[in-house]
């Protein structure tokens, strides 16, 4: 929670919630009862910060205005390392807001309460209130989109380490000498490198080329976008290579899965973000490594789940934010 | 802090703190003021169960008989998961205490209380209460002996997980098609396999035989025990062999460290078991490592240091627990 100027009077009803990823923005008015009451998307990939900040504010104020009544607060996840001390945006791997006090920002353009946090952090505060993760004690999320992001929740605080940064899970090395993680990461063979949605499309793009005769193949010949959706389809169906390349993933999910069962004990590890639309064809290959590789007594306790609420976790988690970051300031 | 039966009447000034390594069993009766009055040690590589539970016994009954007064409790920290809800010594890779309820077994033993907890979590609560962690709200430790433990620490308070087994930052995998972890550790490739004084002696050897003309060669070739005080010693006097492997065990370790960072952002890591003697030749390239692979925000806001209390820091912290323990019932 950081920045805001204005300050509510009354616990919220109405609130936006606003999932910022490296490719697309989905925002959301959430009713009392978690409901998407209107949706927006708008795709954010290669904007420079004053378009990516417009198209932002673009998204919340054409909600507000189909609304017609008032919102309270508006919340944001976006794909930043958070630096509480500064309430800054410190960088960011695929968005142009590394320095940016993103809170203040929005504030200013849209005249509402602003409250931001890692996206992947709210799409875990969403699996704990009302999802996959409610109940639980300690809780891990990992976030499977463009990058991975990672969030850690214990006795239903999301844990933040000394700066706020906390929790990139998707930033351990599981391999040393892998390929390089990408722009704003000087690591090399980090998980992300594997299971991110990047990663499967580059997974799938080599899987399709050695196989051109399957299905995956014959889709990259037709020219189309060889990606998460369409190479859990052909798996479903029985594609070899697809499957192939799902399984991998999951074996690498599974083998940064029992370093983290090891490290935590966690109670359950919530999986969500686009690439988990693959479901079980990446799950069980993961509980599979676990069961595997992690020490006997929490391997055997840990849960691992796929999230509840899908490509819309982060969206809900953000509008958890404004809504609980108010009722805080009330309470105060 | 487990199953013991009596209840001391007044703030502990005298206890006992007893460190089980894998291979060295270290006991001091500790002073209020932290020093270590008198000291024991035994050997216990090896021993069946009630050997080694009579060993360790044996071990506080000479402390106690040379002191000629009162043992207020004893701390004991042992190489084990921990189960907290059973209070039992849930595994163990290096000694056969699976299984067993350390703690009651050692009151009955010796009919002093009797407290118990994982030696890296002991390690770190002595280095947090006066050491290279004090007054630091998020710490970690690896101490690198036989096999390599870990310990998490936020807020002043160690960090359990779900079941008490959490902080095995030796089982991260590091390296997926590496050298099996070993007895009690399903993985490979595992931190431990790469930075123990296990795998120490193992690189070292190998670069003995390679290099029989140099000094850890013509060590090697005497019958000399190939070990870390040996290594350090020739490294410090500047054989390239011995050099060499405390430099690619400091780049493990890094490799290590940089996937902690990113996790936890932490404020500090300390170092220690019996290889951190080695100081900054492990040291160095540990840091340089994480400057070159963690997130740079974290990177640059984390302290890596060598323990404070070097071999006696499981003994200092198992006699803190004890003493902390008490005060906790007398002050309940």
């Amino acid at each position: 929670m950081r920045a805001p100027s204005i300050v509510a009077q009354v616990p919220t009803e109405c609130v936006i919630g606003v999932d910022l990823g490296g490719t697309n923005l989905f925002a959301g008015v959430i009713d009392s009862e978690l409901v998407v009451a209107r949706r927006t998307r708008r795709t954010v990939a290669g904007l420079e910060l004053s378009g990516l900040l417009d198209e932002i504010a673009g998204a919340v104020g054409e909600l507000r205005d189909e609304l017609g009544s008032g919102v309270d607060a508006v919340g944001y996840g976006i794909p930043c390392l958070i630096d509480d001390e500064h309430a800054l945006a410190a960088s960011s791997v695929h968005l142009p807001l590394a320095g940016v006090a993103f809170a203040e920002a929005m504030s200013e353009r849209t005249g509402l309460p602003s409250f931001v946090d890692n996206d992947a952090n709210l799409a875990l505060l969403a699996e704990h209130r009302n999802g996959a993760a409610q109940g639980e004690r300690v809780a891990l999320m990992l976030t499977l989109g463009t990058g991975v992001g990672g969030a850690i929740m214990t006795g239903g605080e999301l844990y933040r380490g000394a700066q706020g940064a906390a929790g990139e899970l998707g930033h351990m090395t599981v391999d040393p000498d892998g390929p390089d993680c990408g722009p704003g990461c000087p690591g090399r063979g980090c998980l992300e490198a594997w299971i991110s949605g990047s990663a499967l499309a580059r997974e799938a793009r080599a899987a399709a080329q050695a196989d051109p005769a399957g299905a995956l193949g014959r889709a990259l010949a037709q020219g189309r976008e060889i990606a998460g959706p369409l190479v859990s389809r052909l798996a479903g169906e029985g594609d070899a290579a697809a499957l192939g390349v799902l399984t991998a993933l999951g074996e690498w999910l599974g083998v940064g899965l029992a370093s983290l069962v090891n490290i935590f004990n966690p109670d359950v590890i919530v999986i969500g973000g686009g690439v988990s639309g693959a479901g079980e064809l990446i799950l069980e290959p993961a509980r599979r490594v676990v069961a595997q590789r992690a020490l006997a007594m929490p391997a055997a306790h840990v849960a691992i789940r796929a999230a509840s609420f899908g490509a819309e976790a982060g969206m809900l988690g953000a509008a958890l934010l404004a809504r609980e970051s108010i009722a805080r300031r009330v309470a105060a």
